[in-house]
């Protein structure tokens, strides 16, 4: 048997999948400051009508240009692999399998969205890209992505990220980009910030507000926001992932998997995995499929299902979420990717409808998983992809200890090479595990009442 | 077409070749302390005796055994790409492929001769290696090797590679090695070195000194030494490239190729893709095959061939090689795989023979070539393997001022994201090119006259 299931180039999808056409609810709608349903129209300002389109849009299928094809294809198909090491090593009867995303430049699956993100603003006529990014693998893929296509591009960097790992700016730089850490003094948003507090870790709702600022406030009116998870859009530019591992299943003698499994801290990385196989779901397959989170950070397993702003400073529309509150501001935490206060939408109606199972886990378990994972398969996994991979070794345990020849399907959503101050720390015993304390989850939540109320809506099918 | 072409697991070369085989003129013999050829026993407190073997061997062919597949599985066989967006943006006739190196878990080639090599030390009955390591690449290979075989690991790493590139160290923690700066305090050699030159920056010499030192001194007689290239064993498992790649090129329609490039700082990513093809060209192939040095530790293309000692101590056998003297310390350039005052016998022999057009280039250049490669095929590239990158650039449009559709065919060795802090210093201006000056390089050199001298054999065919 092969290790690594290979698609040809000419096996790649050709179209994208969208869940908001099979979800058996639909979505609830996003708000303007009027309470309102906001039209396509609004968001114009801030992104490209054809990328609004997807983002509202109601078909299930939409196919990819042949352009961005040519694109991915510098490192896509990624291959399918199976874990058969870390299986030998837990000893269990269940297959594990991973789609490896490390293997795309910037090293994670955010090319994936990056590169039609850039390649539809070009086409609309924008000369400019301006984003937010924790960890930095959003900002690097979308430097890589302005580079390939010919924008000029901007990262507001997460200040606590920006510190921690200092090459993520040299790898921008090296695409062409600009990376400034956030809060900055370029935008209001980040002065106000800063004013009220100096020493602040900075924080993914931060650096969107000073992002959509940048974009929104420029002159020229070449410039747009893009973001790297969350919106409608963004994920449906994941689905690649899913839509490939069924076609490498398939290859590998696989009906459908028993579980699945991403870590999730916006969204998209899991989403492109899961979505695929939630339509499986939704058609009655049994698949436990698992958005995996930080326990410092838990909003899909402790926050409240609400309407919020995706940011900190409230720029954006209100969105129907799991959320901690765009005030809160996680604790600084390694894996920066999951560092987020809400939740995609698409995922967190899921989640309402009962076909997801979300999971929070402390980072030093997903630390020692890591270390499992490097001392068996090999390689050296991002701190986001961390919490997937400590999920998959529960599930493995369960599977033996269940007796069951499960088929686990895990997103191996990055490389942890530019990470590595987070695995530095945690070998020498210096990392803390954060519990949010109900009070200050109470605190940051309570604010979401002023809001318009998100009603959970659910067919009590899952 | 396909841009990927990839071959099966089923489809790996199961043999490794041995160029030894087929030169026309043999390699003249390592010599001892006396000036007289050494016998394999003398080898045997610092290589077990399976890898003397093929390190004397005369066979074309030495098969690999499975279970050295079965790891090298988690990323072998390595695609074979077509860098059709750096052809297009150089608008040359010439068709470019890269054998991509990165894929593997340290993200460079090193792992094909580190895990035979550790394979080997384990079935011999070692418990521990230890190595020296410059850019950091070959000691996280190795860390990575023994960790999945199941050995200890100790590492001796040049300073200013540990000090530029301070996460290799962790990466080698993380799989549980133990990383040292060289000179370092644990040996009489490094702390001979340190007493001189307390700011020296190290070299590969030095570190090899120390590394030998450690295995040789072990009272427990468990521990053996490594070397990442140079040796013949270690330049034959490397040949995997290459013979991956003869496949690979048949696949995409494609006969021999006309030039073949690899960067050389010990020969041994150069040689595993080169010298499958040397052999085509020792049998009447016309191809030009190019190892490329940096213009800072010109080995090839300005140090005469003679014995020399492969480390600053005068630990080792002599060789017959391209040397800049053993007492040379190469300046500090970020190619720290390439500093080296050596090369590979095996290399140099096909130097002599005229089989091989050595190259000089400098830093900057390279940096440059990276920053290309980068904005066309999207990758960031390890500082040695820039230096390759510069070379195909130029013979690339070379073949567009010939007006001639060649093929040329080139080792990506790794990937740089190690390495950022080479690419910083270069965006912001910051690099220096150095050039060796003529008397430093007879100064170096003049010792090289008190040893045993080596005889310039040629057939004069090529």
């Amino acid at each position: 048997m092969e290790l690594k299931i290979q698609l040809k180039e000419s096996d790649i999808p050709r179209q994208w999948y969208n869940l908001a056409a099979d979800l058996p609810t639909p979505l609830l709608p996003p708000l303007g400051p009027d309470g309102k349903p906001i039209g396509p129209e609004m968001l114009a300002p801030v992104f490209p009508m054809n990328l609004i389109e997807q983002e509202v849009s109601a078909e299930r299928w939409i196919d990819i240009p042949e352009e961005i094809l040519g694109i991915l294809y510098r490192w896509r198909p990624a291959p399918l692999k199976r874990a058969v090491y870390l299986e030998k090593f837990l000893d269990t009867p269940a297959k594990i399998y991973y789609k490896d995303e490390s293997y795309s430049p910037p090293g994670s699956h955010k090319p994936n969205t990056a590169v039609p993100q850039a390649w539809y603003n070009k086409q609309f006529g924008i000369e400019n890209l301006t984003t937010e990014t924790g960890a930095g693998q959003w900002g690097s893929a979308l430097a890589f992505a302005c580079k390939i296509v010919g924008l000029g591009c901007k990262v507001f960097m997460v200040r606590i990220s920006f510190d921690q790992k200092p090459f993520r700016k040299t790898m921008m730089q090296v695409w062409g980009a600009d990376c400034i850490a956030s809060p900055s003094n370029q935008t209001n948003a980040g002065r106000k910030i800063l004013e009220e507090m100096p020493d602040t870790p900075g924080s993914l709702g931060i650096a969107i507000s000073e992002a959509i600022e940048a974009a929104v406030t420029d002159p020229t009116g070449k410039t747009r926001y893009t973001l790297g998870s969350v919106l409608n859009h963004v994920l449906l530019h994941q689905t690649i992932i899913g839509l490939e591992a069924k076609k490498q299943l398939e290859l590998a003698g696989e009906k459908l998997p028993d579980v699945v499994i991403g870590c999730a801290g916006g969204g998209s990385n899991f989403a492109g995995l899961a979505f695929p196989f939630v339509a499986d779901k939704i058609n009655g397959a049994d698949i436990t499929i698992i958005p995996v989170e930080p326990e410092s950070c838990p909003t899909m397993t402790r926050g409240p299902f609400a309407y919020d702003f995706g940011d900190t400073a409230c720029t954006t529309p209100l969105l129907a979420m799991y959320t901690l509150g765009h005030a809160f501001i996680p604790p600084p935490i390694h894996a920066g990717g999951l560092r987020y206060h809400g939740m995609a939408p698409l995922v967190c109606q899921a989640i309402v409808e009962g076909l997801l199972k979300p999971r929070a886990y402390h980072q030093i378990k997903c630390y020692e998983a890591a270390l499992t994972w490097a001392s068996t398969e090999g390689a050296i996994c991002a701190p986001e992809t961390s919490h997937a991979v400590a999920a998959v070794i529960d599930e493995a345990i369960k599977a033996k200890e269940e007796g069951k020849e499960k088929v686990i399907l895990l997103n191996y959503s990055g490389h942890g090479l530019m990470d590595l101050s987070g695995y530095d720390a945690y070998m020498a015993g210096k990392l803390i595990d954060y519990e949010l304390p109900q009070q200050d989850l109470e605190k940051f939540t309570a604010p979401l009442n002023q809001l318009p109320k998100a009603e959970m809506r659910k067919t009590g099918k899952w």
